[in-house]
């Protein structure tokens, strides 16, 4: 199993940053190929760290190879590029990405 | 869906680490209640971050009290000594951990 995971720290305007991720970059998010699972945590406590997280979003994939066809695909592309835009109207700086497997 | 999660840096004595963790910390992580799903994911790339990740752990429960229930339980007060353990023989500093929903 390899997971791509992103982790948001607490956006200044927490409703309008909602807003984008759920009705504009989720829906590019979901139309990524291979995923075979997502979750998304709404973090309440967070320890040994000075990172005031909020979101952890994870996509679960078969295997890091079906990971990195996902994101370059075009669908993988919008979602970089989208994630871009997220970054710039929202976010002080972008989130945490981590790839593992 | 509630998450515990732990990130770890990478440490200086892998094996170590790797050994300690595998044969001493896992075997008390196992005995916690409540655990739906449990995954342990390598980390091989990180993005916008100075930390050097390098294992991410990740416990699922039905849900938050669920979660409580089992770090409150014996079992889960062994898995916290342990942690502090671990911390003092392999890392420098004690790992990031997350709680959500």
């Amino acid at each position: 199993m390899a997971k791509f995971m992103v982790l948001y720290e607490k956006p200044e305007d927490i409703e309008g940053f909602e807003n984008y991720y759920f009705n504009t970059h989720m829906p590019l998010v979901q139309q990524l190929p291979n995923i075979i699972h997502a979750s998304l945590t709404r973090v309440q406590r967070a320890q040994n760290t000075d990172l005031n997280l909020y979101l952890i979003v994870q996509l679960d994939f078969e295997n890091i190879e079906m990971l990195h066809e996902a994101l370059g695909s075009d669908a993988g592309q919008a979602v970089i590029e989208d994630a871009g835009q997220l970054t710039e109207l929202y976010l002080h700086k972008p989130p945490i990405v981590t790839i593992g497997e």
